[in-house]
Parts: structure tokens; sequence; C-alpha cells
């Protein structure tokens, strides 16, 4: 009792007082509000996309950081396909059209788990790199603190874990603050960083390790292809406002479709603004200095301002980890809902948030973290192959939506799980617009994984399918379990059975006393059972049994072994065999201490023996339960108790 | 039942089938056997001791090296007032003269729980040091396997685990081929090497970093001590022989005291001849080759009898470890019938080992190498204290008992626990050597504790009276629980008492119905109960409940919380507020999954209700067990099962 009120105090300090279910909150925000909440993000991208360019580029040598730009713009160019082919996902759901509704709508259950699975691995990485991001930007503001980076990251994590499990309020301010501050100050610095650039009086970057400007390897297709990989993790997270829909006023589809062109603009003006600074002050990738970092330098001088563009980034990269710890134990809650992943992930906790989702999503956050070091450039590689597979697949669904439109009569309406499927004249261009976003989506994602695959995409290439399996391995067994469980069409036994009662004694003490009282109590015939572990013991209970027990029977079992639960399990294995139709009965004492401690100190065989016969159909185990300290009051009586009584 | 199965064969494949108790080994040794079965510990202890000495002595110059050879000597006198005053408690415990038994019978329990903490600590250290130290000998002859130094370490301990939980037959020929070999490689080195010194034809050691004559410290006495500590571990283990008296042939005190000087005798030639030759060679303790390498390859010169030297150290010292597999294990055991360490400690698992000892003893001493990286020099000053400070006690406690003696009448004759008192008219002689002996390493002890205190020492210091406190919270602990649990001077309550019967069910379906028709086959009153976690789930239930259970009270418990347990938990205590005298029966059901990962798709509630309720005494909560795959045949009946069938 004292432990599990000690470790409830704990938890209450750390999560806060539970909350009823009645607490649930229904919020909707505007415009300016919807952009801060779900841009995080996409916009935090744009704090390692330009750097992980040049990271690639730099194999050939620095002579080739110029192609940058034509990348950036490559990119810039897929986010408005993108754009627009999500602008259609976001009227045609408007109660959210995540990649695994639509997939699940129009593709079937296969795409859907695919795309869940590619998902979910991607709501981790965004924890992983983001963090990893985050930690850097500090780094290079404090290189002392380069030794702990590791340490920093799992903190971060952990803190972020802790304050998800208390519950955020999702109220507009918290994210609002943060991203605008990092919007403008971001944009100050481009602004101020493009007038010093054209007035001629932007330098270059100082104090850089050089890269050289070729290092003898070929500049091929591939090498481009692959700084066009690193980049387009710029784009990841741009699909998060067709998941909240819900969250925008209404009208909310409108609102939302604005929502999401502000925010491809600004990622667009972001991100080419960052890479033509970058190129414009010579900045070099480096292992102990961002980019971003080099950027606010040269732009602002080593100053208050280089400060405050580190931090936005920093809190920003923070946000948008903070947004997977909304959005994975979501996805996770919908996918165990239907049955393709544990139960528990539905479970609410005390604090009405999905905990199971939380502590797995950053468990395993933290185990990438520590796997590679923290270094956002190993990490990478790892990242949007998840993301473009899920923005194919949900391109995709949309396309073989359209074929259904197209087939439909003018004046029918269909309706499917999470949309309405009404004629539409255009619907040969909406295709087509949606089609090429799937086509070159896909074609990104192959690039990636055969760009990457041996610095790691291969891993994910791997771990998509095994999820899937695993998904399916699971909705098999629920579906089993359902099956067995179902009422439907079945006999229902009710007829009452013959039930063999056995107390089960290790020794003649006070508590098995008590067991021996419960079963007389219960008025039916009984015997007593004890495992011969010990020979000499065994003599001990049976002449214990003959002084305080005369009235019942006592079987003494043989362990030559010394094995405690074998012969019990074959005892009543036979048992069984000799009364198919009976209930056994297994009547068990279990000593309780009032301490973990102090119950380590006891062999705990109770819990070894129900582990032992729970395979056995028929079986009823009981535990009289002997607390060694009863608890010294009574508690007030509950008010349903009365009725119980009434009842008897 | 599949997984259960899996993991018994691999288990069995690994420690072999089980074995019955009768199996349990009665064997003895004579002189020539018993020399190597109780020697190892003691005489690997040259393998490190010189080498430890010189590291110290390295502090102040190499021109100080000369100073080991007096230290040594001053070690091995120490050494003979050690095996005179144990000589004597060879034939006073013939039984077994261990230190906590010596201390127990004639100091008292809190000796005695002070000699076993010091033991225990002291065992997993011979584990730690003697394995390091071996590592030691293998990076010497192959310096290619430095860096795996601590995977080295590690896997030599778990191998001698699996091997010690497999059960050492403890043959005279397993302990005696290693023990000599390497008696008979190290007198041949040291005899070589005289030879070829006393023949002006033994070179010095070459290839070795060296260390400057003076190194501007002053040569302290603190220094001198310093280094007399490091030497002195070349004494644990002396006392091996003494608490394994029982294994030898009769004369058995006889036989035990002969060996024991002859192991002395060899120990004291082999610890003097290496430290001269160490000195005479110039070999300087290194990081990388121990000195026991630099001797053997200034010797014999890089060649087979090189490796051969080496392979005996290494052997010896595995054989060192390996012999407080034997001890902890039997200690603990000890410790643990006496009810100072968890009951567990006595279980002797299916191939007739102490599995709990061997396992806490291999977990610790692989911690303890992964703190100090398998440094030798940096687990020395955690060594000895604990082997000096039982070497200590039990001298002590022989000095009590000769104080008793002498008091005694010439005639009297009393029985302890472990030894029988008879007048002798030497006691006063015999008294003053093993006051002698206890003195002398009492003040090793403290030379120890102060000169190792900051490198080490103090944790010791810190330990073994945190162990003594723990051992007596145990004691405590277990003496509390045998005064509630026994039956003496109490009045046995047998009368049967009114029982309150109640189904928990989540919901109606086969599993639950099962549960109902077990508590419907007691012929007794009885109602459901329903937690409402989810209000929309609950009404489902209410309505399935009025269908398939029509005859049958269901209360549904409100829970504003989400919480599953709270309700249940509340309720049964007020029941039991108004009921005092009543049992309150829980019948919950169970589903059991054939796999153990299937089953953590399961809430598993019953665990989670079964911790809850477990405080609330008169509680008795039952498991009706559903597995969803029922074994598909029924075993053969157990030959006792007719019995019970007979009885009911």
């Amino acid at each position: 009792m004292a432990t599990s009120r000690a470790s409830f105090s704990l938890r209450r300090l750390l999560l806060g007082p539970p909350l009823p279910t009645v607490a649930m909150p229904h919020q909707t925000v505007g415009k300016f509000v919807g952009l801060a909440v779900f841009s995080s993000d996409a916009l935090s991208s744009v704090a390692y996309a330009t750097e992980e360019i040049l990271v690639v580029l730099s194999v050939a040598g620095a002579a080739y950081f110029g192609l940058s730009i034509p990348i950036a713009l490559a990119i810039c160019g897929l986010l408005a396909i993108l754009t627009a082919s999500y602008r259609q996902t976001i009227f045609a759901y408007p109660s959210g059209g995540g990649a695994y509704i639509v997939a699940r709508d129009n593709l079937g259950e296969l795409a859907a788990q695919t795309a869940g699975a590619a998902l979910m691995i991607d709501y981790i990485l965004t924890v992983s790199v983001s963090v990893a991001s985050g930690v850097a930007q500090i780094v290079s503001a404090f290189p002392r603190l380069a030794p702990i980076r590791v340490e920093l990251a799992l903190a971060m994590i952990a803190g972020m874990a802790l304050v998800n499990l208390r519950g955020v309020r999702e109220s507009g301010a918290v994210f609002a603050i943060p991203t605008y501050f990092f919007i403008v100050t971001m944009l100050g610095t481009i602004a101020f960083g493009l007038y010093r650039l054209l007035t001629g009086h932007l330098g270059t970057v100082t104090d850089v390790p050089p890269v050289p400007a070729t290092t003898g390897q070929a500049l091929t297709l591939f090498l481009i292809l692959r700084a066009f990989s690193s980049g387009s993790t710029a784009l990841t997270g741009v699909e998060a406002i067709s998941n909240g829909i819900q969250a925008f006023r209404e009208p909310k589809s409108r609102n939302a479709a604005a929502t999401m062109v502000w925010m491809s603009v600004l990622l667009a003006t972001l991100f080419l603004g960052i890479t033509v600074l970058a190129h414009h002050i010579r900045a070099i990738p480096a292992e102990d200095e961002t980019v971003i970092s080099q950027i606010a330098r040269t732009v602002w001088g080593r100053g208050p301002l280089y400060l405050t563009t580190l931090t936005a980034t920093t809190v920003i990269l923070i946000m948008a980890a903070n947004t997977s710890f909304a959005d994975f134990p979501r996805l996770a809650a919908l996918h165990a809902a239907d049955g393709f992943l544990p139960r528990q992930f539905t479970i609410r906790g005390s604090r009405l948030v999905f905990s199971w989702g939380i502590v797995v999503l950053a468990s395993v956050a933290s185990l990438l973290v520590v796997i590679f070091r923290a270094s956002v450039t190993h990490l990478i590689p790892l990242y949007a192959i998840g993301v473009y597979l899920s923005f194919t697949l949900s391109q995709a669904g949309m396309v073989v939506r359209w074929l259904k439109i197209g087939r439909l009569r003018p004046d029918e309406v269909v309706e499917t799980k999470g949309s309405v499927l009404r004629y539409d004249p255009h619907w040969r261009w909406k295709l087509a617009i949606n089609a090429v976003g799937a086509a070159s989506t896909f074609v990104v994602m192959i690039v990636f994984a055969v760009t990457k695959f041996t610095s790691g995409a291969w891993i994910v290439t791997v771990l998509v399918p095994l999820l899937v399996w695993i998904f399916f391995r699971i909705h098999h067994h629920y579906e089993d379990v359902r099956r067995t469980l179902s009422l439907k069409d079945k006999p229902v036994r009710t007829e009452p059975a013959p039930v063999i009662h056995m107390v089960l004694v290790s020794d003649v003490n006070t508590a098995s006393l008590e067991q021996i009282r419960f079963v007389r109590s219960l008025g039916v015939p009984w015997f007593g059972v004890h495992v011969a572990v010990d020979e000499a013991k065994a003599e001990v209970v049976r002449s214990r049994w003959e002084r305080y027990v005369p009235d019942g029977t006592l079987i003494v079992l043989p362990s030559p072994f010394r094995d405690l639960v074998g012969p019990i399990r074959e005892y009543v294995e036979a048992l069984r065999a000799r009364h198919p139709e009976a209930f056994i009965h297994v009547v068990m004492g279990q000593i309780v201490a009032e301490h973990f401690l102090e119950q380590a100190l006891h062999q705990n065989a109770t819990v070894i023996f129900a582990l032992a016969l729970r395979h056995i159909p028929g079986v009823a185990v009981t535990n009289v339960v002997f607390p060694l300290h009863a608890p010294q009051q009574a508690p007030a009586p509950h008010p349903a108790a009365a009725v119980a009584s009434a009842d008897e």
C-alpha cells in the first residue's frame, strides 16, 4: 500500500491530477493560429535541408555548391505540385484526410497499413531528426556542449514525453508565439542578408574548416540526385494540415486549404532564401556548426540577434518534434482501434492522453538518437522515404477516388467512411493533378531509396513491409479472439458443472489455515495438496496437518527433481482427463508484504503456479490473500456497496 | 505452451537434463588432489601481487623497485602467522571453519554477518580480479586483443556462470591437472631463471616503456605501506582449506592441516621467486604486458615455453575465479537458511546448484569488470579489505574460543554449533598464536583501508556496514513473518464465514459466461460487476447481460477518470467495511493466448486487479482460465489423481 501510494504521488506530481472523461477539449482555430499549429513540422525542416544538400555536394567539392540553388528550385516545384494535390484532399475529406484514411478508403487495407507504417516511422524520425538538429543549433552557439550532444537530445525527448503525458492543452498561443517568432526572425535574417548582399556589404563566413574546391570525385548524376533527396526532406510535414482539418473554424475545408497555400509559400520563401544566402556567404557544412548558425553569424555578427535566430530555430525544431507527440499516438490509436496494433494504444491515461503511444514514440526516438549519436546527417537517409511513400499512397488514393467519381451519374451521391462522392464535371483535370502528385512523389521516393540505400535507407525498406506484416498478424489474432469470444450463433453453456476443490499448501500456518477456512466457507467437499520438494519438510507438513486439520485429506505429491509446479500441473491435467466436465478449483494462498522489496523476499509461488496452470481449460485458480500488515482503519462505505448487499 | 516448451528446450540444451535430489554427490579427496582443489585461489594471486607492488613503487621511481623483495618477505612472514593460526581453526572446526561459522560460534550474530558480508564482497572481487588478470595475460601474448579486454572478461564470466549452472562435478582431475600444470610450469620458470641468473646469462627485459629512476616524489612510509597492501593480496584465498575440511579423506583435520602447510610453502616459494626474478630482469609494470609475461619472455624467450607459462597462468586464474562460483552460492545459501538473505538463495535448481547465487555473483562481477574496464590495478584497492576483515574476525573468534576452553574443568566437554570444546593444557600458547594472527591481519586491514582509501577502499568500508544492515533488515522481516504465520499459542479460526461472490466482467462473451458458469457451479448467491470505463460500452454490456444472463444482477460502477481498478478497490473495501467477517470472493476471467507475444496484445487486467486487491484482508481472487487454444489431447492420468478422486 505504502509503495503504490508513494508511486502514485510521484506520478501525480509529474503528471498532475487525473482528468475526468468529460474534460476532453473541443476547440477550433482560425487561419492565423492554424498556420502556427500545423506548420512547425514543415517550416522547421529548413533548419537542416540546405545543409544536407551541401553535405552531399561536398563529396565532389565546394566548387559545386552553387548547384544547391537549382536543386532547391526543383524541390520548390515539387512543393507546388504537392500543395495543389493536397488542397484537393482537404476538400475531399473534410473530416480529416490523412494518408491512412485516404488509402483505406480507396486502395484497401494493405495500402492503408503500408501508409500507416510509413507514417509511424516518419513520426518517430521527425522527433529524432528535429531534436538532433535542435541540439546542433545549441552546440553551434555553445561549442563546449558538443561532448554531451546525445545526453542533451535524450533530455529533450524525455522532457517532451513528460509534457505530453501531462497532456498539452493545444491552446493556440503556445504554438503561435514560437512559430511566428521563427517566421519573423528567419524572414528578417533573409531580408537583411539579401539587403547586405545587394548593397555589397555581405561578407563570407569565417572560422569554418574549408572544403577543397574539387575532391577529384566526379559530379555524377547519382550525386546530384542524392543531394536532391537530402534536400527533399524540407517537405516533410506539409501534409499536417490535411490531417487536422477538423481543428479549423467553419468553413473548415476552405480555411484549411488557404492555410496550406500560405504555409507552402512561406516554406518555399524560407528554403530558397536560406539556400541563396548559404551560397553567397560560402557556408560550409561542418560537424560543429550548422549552416543556419553560419548564416546568422555572417548576417548579424556575433551578437544578440545571432543568438535570437538560433533560439528561434531551436524552438521551432522542438515544436516540430512535439507535433509527432500529438500525431503518432493518435495514428497508433487509429490502427489499434481497427485491431492492427495492440489495443493498449487506444487507452486514454489519467490525463486523457494516449500514454502508450507517447511512451513508445519517446523510447524508439531515443534509441535512434543513441544509435546515430544525435547526428542529423546520419539520420537523414532513414527519413523521408516514409513521408514520400505516404504521399504517394495518399495521392494514388485520390486518383482512384476521381475515377470512381467519373463513373457516377450527375445526381448520384455515394458515402464512404470519411468522404462523400458526388459527380464533378472537372474530375479529369483534378485526377490529373493528383496523378502528377502521386507520380512525382513516387519518383522522389525511388530516387531517395536508391541514392541513400547503403547509407541507411535499406533499414526503412525492410522495416515498412515488416511492420505491415506484424500489423496483419496482430489483426489476425484479434479477429481470431473476437470469433472465439462471440456469442453469436453459439449454444450458450449455462448448466452448472461439478467442481473439484483442492487447497494447495506449502506449510500449515495461519496463512494456509485461512485458505482452508475459505474453502470450508464454500460448504463443499475439498482436499489439500502439498508438493514434496523437500522430503523432510513434507513430513513436518504432514504431521502438522494431522494436528491442525484432522478432518481434511492431504495428498503429498512427490517431486524428485525439486520442481514445484511440474507435479501440480501433471496432477491437475490428470484430474481433467478423468473428469473432463468438471471445473478444477485450485485454492492458493498469497502472503502479501507491505513493501515490494519485502515481497521480493518471498517465493511468490502463486504467480508461478498461475502461469503453469493457465493453459488448462476448466481450471479456476483462487488466491486467498493474506496481508502481513492489515490496513489499520476500515474505509468509508462505497455508495454502490449498499446496492450490492441488498442484492445478496 | 509452445513458448514454455521452447524455452525449456533451450534451457535443457544449455544446462542439461534435470538431476534428481538423490544424485547429490558425496565425494572425498586425498591431500594431493585436495591441494589442487583448494589452492588455485591462493596460488593464482602470485600472477598479479608482485606487479601491483611495483605499480605503487613506480610512483616514486624505478630506483626503488628493489624494495619489492623485503616487502615480499614481510608478506611471507604474515603468511606463516596466518598458516599457524588457521591450522588451529582446522582442528577446532572439523566440519568446516569458515569465518562466518567461527565468528557466529564465538562472537555472535553481528560479527558473523560482518564476516559474511566481507567474504561475499571478497568472492565477487576474486572473480573480477582473477578474470581481469587472466585477460591481461592473454593480452600480453596477443596485444591485438587489447581493445576487447572488457568483452573478453565478460565472455569468460558468462562462460563460467553457464558451466556452474550446469553443475560442476568437482572431480579431482578437473582441478588437479591445471593446478599442477601451473605449479610445475611456474617452478620451472623460476628455477631456470635463477639458474640463468647465477650463471650470469639472464638479461633484462626489452621493449617495455621505461619508468624514470626517480620521479621527484619522495619514497614515504605511506607509499611503502601502500605497496605492502597491494602485495598482501597474494594471501587472498589461503583460508579456502579451512572451509572445505569435510571434502578431505579421514583423518579429515590432519589431512587438511597438512595440505594447508604445503600450500603455504608453495605460495611463498612462487611469490618470492617471481618477485626476485622480476627485480633482476628489471621488470616494469605496464598497461599492455604483465610482469609474468615479461619474466617468461626473458627467461624462455618468445617461444612455446613462453606461451605455455602464460597459458598455465591464465588457466589457474580462471580456476581461481571458478572457486568463487562454488563458495559464494554456498555462503549465500548459508546466510539465506539463517534468514539473512532472500530464501531464494537456498533453492537448488534443476541441476542441483544454487542458481540464484551463481547468477548474482556473475552479474555483480560483470558489473565491476565494466565499471573498472577490466583493470587489475583499478580493482585491487577494493580487494583484500574484505579478506583481511574476515581473517581478523575468524581468528578473534578463535581467541574467544581458547578463553572459553581455559575456563573449562579438565573433564568437561561443551558442544557448540560447529565445534566441541575440551580442556587443553596448551590453551594459553594456542590462544597466543591466534591472537598474533588476529592482531596482524587487523593491522594489515587498517593499513590497507588507510593507504587505499581514496583509490577505492572507501567503497568497501561503506559497503560492508550497509550489507550488514540489509542482512539484519531481511532477518527482521523473516522473523516478523514467522511470528505472524506461527500457529503456536494462537486460537485457530476454523469456523466457516459468509462469502460474498462477485463476478467481474469487462464484456458479455464466451469467456465471461464461463466465469458465470463457474460461480453457478458453486451453487451460491452471486452478482456481476462491470466498471464503466467507457459509458457507451457499459450500455452495450448492460443490454447483452439482460439477454444472456437474465437471472443475474449486474452492478455497473461509474469511473469518471477511466480508472479500471480504483472503483473496484473502493467497492471491495466498502463491502469489507459493511461485512467485516465475510470473505469477498472476486471471480475474474483470464483470456490465455498460446504465445506470450499474443498475450501481450491483451490488457491482462486480471494481473492489475490482483495487485490492487491484494492488500485487503479477507479477499479471495479467482481466475477462471479461458485458453483460446485448448490443448488438443488429454494427458495420461497422474498416478496420484486416482487417490484424489477416491476421496472426493
